[in-house]
């Protein structure tokens, strides 16, 4: 019986799971941090939780970002959710009607589009360069549309590894304002960066009103706990927490705040944070030599400096959903390109995490994967 | 800093709190189930979970509701929730659109008629009597409207009290099929039975299509574990198993599915509930003398046979809202009748709930009570 979204076969590489491998995960952390809340004295985090969050974790939790973002977060200025993909949801359900117009960034995280096709919304997907999404495309779409919400994920974007430069960060800031739409702003690989440091996050924009910035736990401690925030302006904060979804559960989830909170107050947080960012450079280098040496003739990509991910193009004539099958008879997977298109582009280029293998994995997949191509 | 929802001035009893007392809550329990899963050997349940939760858990959870229920339960059937609110939420997510009509009982529960109107719904309610809502006035209804949703609270009604008839149930199951809309059966009470057992729940029909029961952790373990479930036919386990937000959050709460499992499968969820009924049967006892007692004379009430609620009628002259500001002279608070209501009636009646206090401030609860009414 199954416990885990990820379940490979064991002769299998599948570079198409996007979570951190089981070894990576923070058991032990876990297990003092839950031996010391579980210890019968304060039983509050197992009662209907207050519907902010927590108030020592998000007291805590704007500590710690204040410091990963080197810029001032508030502690009223944050929401505890279950996750990022809980903070999207509760945002398209509070501020969007089926219909409306989400600009999204093309490619962008493929069930972020599943999530707004649930909430009936109209996808409207604009170019990423190197240096991110264009403000100038969405300068372009503003004079046809008026879109409710522009979904973005500004730093390590998943999937192209893209971060959003910062003056195009303050121009969509300046545009949101001006035209009146929300930024969605999915930061949560801001941390995870393994180069020099990331601009500003578009949480830094949040205070005015327009940007709402969503993080998550899943990427820096364990997806396991469904643990995230929403940064945003008292206002914006005050229409999540006020909703029935969240007044009627007592909060997202108290009893993940509750392990999570002295984690992030003694400093384990940031030591594992630490860990992980050296497991992952080291293997963004050696699957980056691994490509180079398979297939630096064949394909292109962006040595990623943060995040989970490598994106790589193919020639124009390949068509990544064929490919996948010959990759899979050399027992390795991927992600295909037209999953994160929303016009089903993108044909010829695929997505690889580096999460969830280590060094030799990522090295043999590699060579499988060059085999497919070739 | 605050940590949970429930914070009442030290000198009030607020009979308005609708969740157990901190007393209550099994953290010698879940302190065990803790050490037991966070010994770093099994990992699975910190990455992203199963999107449908825990297999494990949902065979253990389907034998624990057989018993329950009375009437066999698959696990196939079975889909693991964030709590009975997120559940709710899920459903509105996914089989509603803005405008789309809901009926429900007058009174409801309040959180759910929020839910509803987060999603845009158009909430038709209908009158509710000693064998719970009318079926005569649904078919009635019908031939007016055609909801999408109906949303009952079948078993130890919130705020009622009242259960649902078994002939009554079977004529709804019918109606759902005949006119094709969908039963929500909010079914978190069933198991807190203090007297007879209820009939059989509506999950009874959930394999039929038309009916999908809810159910939560919260009332019978802890409301911060955020715990809860869907059942209902396959169709619609896969609906909501494959939707956006659950397959990005990878399930809904790994986390504490993983500290629910071993109180499933080791008998500590059967012998806690069992401690639960004898101590809320005896609060109902003791609450039901001394209203008896104080207010015999004042108001009408049905004694409950489960769940956490008395529902007071007083005299049709009394206005709740106003007797609030009275009652709080007193340091005694309830829930007025109007926030139960979809249509701003039930302006005589109040709701008490047993499950926070203790008898002795139960009784002088009680007599505060009478003070501000009489």
């Amino acid at each position: 019986m199954r416990v885990s979204q990820a379940n490979p076969a064991p002769d299998l590489i599948d570079f198409g799971i996007g979570q951190p491998g089981f070894d990576l995960l923070p058991a032990e952390l876990l297990r003092q941090a839950g031996q010391a809340r579980l210890d019968g004295k304060d039983t509050s985090f197992l009662n209907y939780g207050l519907e902010q969050g927590d108030e020592f974790l998000r007291h805590a939790l704007a500590r710690f970002l204040s410091e990963q973002y080197a810029s001032p977060v508030d502690p009223a200025h944050l929401f505890i959710s279950a996750g990022a993909s809980s903070a999207l949801a509760l945002i398209c359900m509070l501020y969007t009607k089926p219909g409306d117009v989400v600009l999204v960034e093309e490619p962008s995280y493929f069930l972020a589009l599943r999530i707004f096709a649930d909430y009936g919304l109209r996808v409207i997907s604009l170019p990423v360069d190197d240096a991110g999404l264009d403000p100038d495309a969405v300068e372009t779409i503003l004079s046809q549309y008026r879109p409710t919400l522009l979904y973005t994920i500004p730093t390590f974007q998943n999937p192209t590894g893209v971060t959003l430069s910062p003056t195009r960060r303050a121009r969509l800031a300046e545009l949101a304002r001006q035209h009146d739409f929300l930024i969605v702003a999915d930061e949560v690989y801001h941390s995870l960066s393994y180069a020099s440091s990331p601009p500003r996050p578009m949480a830094a924009y949040a205070g005015e009103g327009h940007v709402l910035s969503i993080g998550s736990f899943s990427k820096i401690l364990a997806p396991g706990l469904r643990l995230g925030w929403i940064q945003a302006a008292p206002e914006q904060i005050a229409r999540v927490t006020n909703c029935g979804l969240v007044d009627s559960g007592g909060g997202m989830n108290p009893l993940a705040a509750a392990l999570v909170r002295p984690l992030l107050e003694n400093g384990g947080q940031n030591e594992y944070l630490t860990e992980l960012r050296t497991t992952y450079a080291a293997r963004v280098n050696a699957l980056n030599a691994a490509l180079a040496r398979e297939l630096g003739d064949r394909a292109r990509w962006r040595r990623p400096e943060g995040g989970f991910f490598f994106w790589l193009e193919l020639l124009p004539e390949y068509d990544t959903d064929a490919l996948l099958d010959k990759a899979r008879l050399q027992r390795v997977s991927f992600q295909p390109g037209p999953k994160f298109s929303s016009r089903n582009g993108l044909h010829h280029c695929l997505r690889l995490s580096f999460a969830f293998y280590a060094i030799p994995q990522l090295e043999e997949g590699a060579r499988r994967l060059a085999k497919a191509v070739r």
